[in-house]
């Protein structure tokens, strides 16, 4: 099995060349698309549906591009996760919260072994040139080391898709993602606000404070049906994460929400 | 053979993860994806989709997920068609054009043995906790009784994609579907039609009365190069129903139409 | 393995509709979507995805549905390239790039042979009714003859996704794709420019002459990272295609570009 996570846009034709890639050198492997619809140039995000998305699949090889650096200097890697997968691209921070979700990186290695790519590789193209073309050869049984040569570990770019300072009584985090529902992803774990203001009960108000000194009043519920339709919430999302979202509803567009936007909780 | 629908969008990883479960329980399954980009929340819409789309999939597994009550005390339920597939989803109307299409419903069930589901359920993803897995188990082989409990066909929510009065001369239904093209698909066949205003020809006139004392002539027409680019038509789609399209452009954005506008047809 | 690309949508059901129809007579075929997001009736678009694609897949069949002519005289066709691939599609120029990057013509028929449609053939669909269906029985082996008789490739409508003039110190060319990056692909390829300015080297500056004469000094660049981000690059994109972008940016939106603008290029 191999998955699939690029920038590359549906319209464009790139996705599916690397798709027909890997056919060309391994016919049997099985491919499941995470997306290829995240926002151009945006790591973070692309990172994020990895660390969602990796948990469900298939051990298998994962390949993510979305590499504002191709044809510079930036590494191309592939690291082994300990449960067994191996993650291909950018060696950009893309691939490090995914890997974290499977257990952790338990070796990387450049990617340089020439055998591997596509005869010709141009300077704007790696996802098909490199990195499909390699993923084919480890599906259909090259060994991981054929690649290239170890890397150490602490030289990997980190990149981290939480970002939470739990205080008392305080939560302090940010806007990670908006979802195609406009559900507004935190980058905190319920646990971390737990730790700040305690334990949670379906219907507890919480108050946000935003950027602007805007101040929203939302309960803590256990599930959209707890409040009216329209209505906001901050519950778990299916990962596990902190979410602010309106029932049925659209609450980035409603109250203009975005990515990086400071998030602050307490008890109302 | 499984199909996918949802409203989760292909920028986020849900439909991926639905494939993933799918892929880990059943790896020999083979998943077409209907559309991952149903209006959100618009279960009339995914009940369209299906109705059109089914007849034309091999008989398998179909799981429809457009779930705006998720994690309320909406039922999950399977139901087997005359035809043999069995459709998977929530009990809020999605599954009953689509059934009806297959030959109607022959039996339905409660999904209820959590031995079928992710070990873990949260209250916003039921596509990936219950219906995608209960979907990769009969896949595999497991057998429809075992996903819950008999129940009433009577109970199930109805739900109708179809709305047309057939009068002495005059057609009354609505729109029901906007497409990607900007065609404008109504609730009615062409029989209701013929039923109305007798039989049709090409180039016969039609008034169109739309809402808001708005008339439109135009005329019925076997093919769009019946008219000239950019001109109107009123024709059957390929699924039997009448259709308002401009041939080569976009009637609904023209002339700024959407979902449930009525619409009465006489003969001009 | 089968290739499909149309003008669809995603949103809509008919791509879906097309996979049915494949696996219900192949099921064991394979299929690649190149893409359903072509802008609607975009003919040429749609020729120069599957002039970038198909060198990358596998041969095999390829379905492509660009259809604004569905309905009337216009011939379905297959046509056999000299790589042994079989294209099918409308004779309205769309397959003849593709053909051509797979080495050109070598038999061209006419789909004729009803007993490889489907049993009912509509006017407005012959992606599901027609194109499909012949596409499925080809790759279940049924002869390429078996379609139609034999026509001449002299007769079948013409196409081209370039569009350059070589000229002493001046190349004439016009934009003829923004891909979903906002790069501006040109229908030249590096050779012309070269043809036209001499050999080209890394920071050399470039001098466009758009439409209302607006000029633009802009640089040769051998990959994004040679200029800063933000900033304008001209560059040979991964099919040998003359190409304008910004670094990391959206060149397309920031100067209005579109299809069909015409770009003239000295060496500045």
């Amino acid at each position: 099995l191999i998955t699939l996570l690029t920038d590359f846009g549906i319209r464009d034709p790139s996705a599916a060349i690397c798709h027909g890639v890997i056919v060309s050198i391994a016919p049997h492997a099985e491919i499941v698309d995470i997306s290829h619809e995240v926002r151009k140039y945006a790591i973070r995000d692309g990172a994020l549906l990895l660390w969602c998305a990796l948990p469900y699949m298939p051990i298998g090889i994962h390949v993510a591009v979305i590499d504002p650096g191709v044809g510079t200097a930036r590494r191309p890697i592939a690291v082994l996760a300990a449960r067994g997968d191996v993650l291909i691209g950018p060696d950009n921070g893309l691939l490090m919260p995914g890997a974290d979700r499977l257990g952790g990186i338990v070796a990387a290695r450049l990617i340089e072994n020439r055998e591997l790519w596509l005869p010709i590789v141009t300077s704007s193209f790696h996802g098909r040139d490199i990195f499909s073309p390699v993923a084919a050869h480890l599906a259909a049984g090259t060994d991981l080391a054929t690649v290239g040569p170890q890397i150490e570990q602490a030289s990997l770019v980190p990149l981290s898709v939480l970002a939470a300072r739990v205080g008392d009584g305080v939560l302090e985090t940010q806007i990670v993602y908006v979802d195609t529902f406009g559900n507004v992803k935190l980058g905190a774990l319920t646990s971390d606000l737990v730790g700040a203001v305690g334990r949670l009960a379906d219907g507890m108000p919480l108050s946000l404070q935003l950027s602007g000194r805007r101040r929203l009043d939302v309960p803590w519920a256990t599930t959209f049906g707890s409040v009216a339709p329209g209505a906001p919430l901050v519950y778990e999302d299916s990962y596990g994460r902190l979410c602010l979202a309106d029932n049925q509803g659209d609450i980035a567009t409603r109250l203009g929400l975005g990515d990086g936007e400071p998030v602050t909780i307490r008890r109302a």
